[in-house]
């Protein structure tokens, strides 16, 4: 079977992937759309696409294309190509490594928040040697957004340190009213219409004084400005912010030296070739030998 | 039972244990030395003490004395008192609230330096936006020196979340042998003649170059200049100190600014008078119904 890779790819991260792939689909042919626009590789022998955020077009003209399966576990920036053919299953990366990952960096995240470890590190640079109240894993409520694969796991982690969960999905309690009990907040939502600007500035009044927020999902999901206005005031404690709006994050933008955002540069959870390589092929043989495709997208949903 | 009460308090702390103390244990009365120095209460009458490291002579000239309890888990400066009653048993505090807050604080730690936290957090402050590879938690081996209640819950929080955990007491394998296989060593160790400098140059060299140092026991147990000579040469990643041989640390201390060192002002785990006055409440009531103490020191051994 002949498999067009493509990606927006770091240099040499190509590699990386097209060595996973080779050895866990060790059947197939892969190639690139440079060698596809060369004509060295056949458009109508191309029966799937292993792709990351490919650049628009590049899955243009391919007529016997079966399944399409994205390497990354959010399909958003995908769907905004309008040259993505309609019609063919599209499958979004579940990554048992990326979901571990995830759920470390929610972890961190709100064990920081918990013990205000952020406050002690902003102590050491001040030189203030000053102990703070400590609170029991059961005194602090988290809400978790989000309930498909990673948000349960992160939900599952978090619960067994002792800390009370509540998972949020959007067909459920209105959100305002999850918010409202949440000491700290961990977003990992898709991002979709009905996600987008969803963190604003009633969402943050709807959290009690001194919550914080952890957006592990996506920047536009979160209003920056509302944000802000929330942490200048102080009725925000802290947020923790992996992605944004526009990344990476420009240059001079406020998060980057405020006190109360810690920042990660969309690092919270990378899918990892090595078990990644291995989901991807079993979608594949499974596109070639006509069986159940797993993590499909519903294209109208966005996830 | 008329109880003593003395310990080096912060102010208003002593007030907080007292209220939790006569809840947990209301038949008792409580007093403090100020009382006996005066005359209040007479010596003879108190049959147990409940001490957090009370200043050295406070527990002299108590003939009916039947239990030391601390309130503290560490009773090294305890036993460092020459005046310190021979032959009554002591017991340490073992609180269920610490021994939960000190897993947290360990895998805060072991969560940032495995995922490279700390390093993005410097990122954050020098304005730069880079990711660094990330490595599974099978893929990172830890150490957990010390398997007393709080290294084995340690010990079981991180196994919980992957990672490859050696736990490492005193009588067992040879300690440069389980230093030599961990990326992160964690120490929980009791300070003891024996453990006292225990971290020194040759530990260090027989960790594996780039592995990382959680110092959770006892400052004296590292030897400063050593640590800080095996974090200049890049031998060691960083290390997470939150213990100090001088406490608090003194101003000027290199640990203050050194880029590779994150600090806490010993607060990793505090005990939380909510639980520990029912700990210490049932250890005084064995004590009067001359039931089996829990949590004895042996006092040769050192905790």
């Amino acid at each position: 079977m002949k498999v067009l890779l493509a990606g927006d790819f770091d240099p040499g991260e190509d590699e990386v992937w097209r060595r996973a792939l080779a050895a866990a689909l060790p059947e197939a042919h892969w190639c690139s759309r440079a060698e596809l626009d060369a004509g060295q590789v056949a458009a109508g022998e191309i029966v799937a696409a292993v792709v990351a955020n490919p650049p628009p077009g590049s899955l243009r003209g391919l007529p016997r294309l079966a399944l399409i399966q994205s390497l990354w576990a959010g399909v958003d920036r995908l769907l905004a190509d309008p040259t993505l053919p309609a019609g063919v299953p599209l499958a979004r990366m579940v990554d048992p490594a990326m979901t571990a990952a995830m759920a470390e960096t929610a972890l961190w995240a709100v064990l920081s928040l918990h013990r205000g470890f952020f406050a002690y590190q902003q102590r050491q640079r001040e030189g203030v040697w000053r102990q703070h109240a400590q609170r029991r894993a059961d005194e602090v409520p988290v809400a978790v957004l989000g309930q498909g694969e990673m948000g349960r796991a992160v939900a599952a982690r978090l619960a067994a340190l002792g800390y009370p969960v509540q998972g949020w999905r959007r067909d459920g309690t209105p959100l305002h009213d999850v918010l409202a009990r949440a000491g700290i907040v961990v977003n990992l939502l898709p991002l979709t219409p009905a996600t987008r600007g969803l963190l604003d500035a009633r969402a943050f009044a709807a959290m009690p004084a001194k919550a914080s927020l952890v957006n592990l999902g996506r920047g536009a999901q979160v209003v920056d400005a509302d944000l802000l206005a929330a942490l200048d005031s102080g009725h925000l404690r802290h947020a923790v912010l992996d992605v944004f709006t526009t990344e990476p994050l420009p240059a001079g933008h406020p998060y980057w030296t405020h006190p109360r955002v810690t920042m990660l540069p969309h690092a919270a959870a990378a899918t990892d070739p090595r078990s990644a390589a291995a989901v991807a092929a079993a979608n594949l043989r499974a596109a070639r030998d006509g069986g159940p495709l797993a993590h499909l997208v519903e294209r109208q949903r966005g996830y």
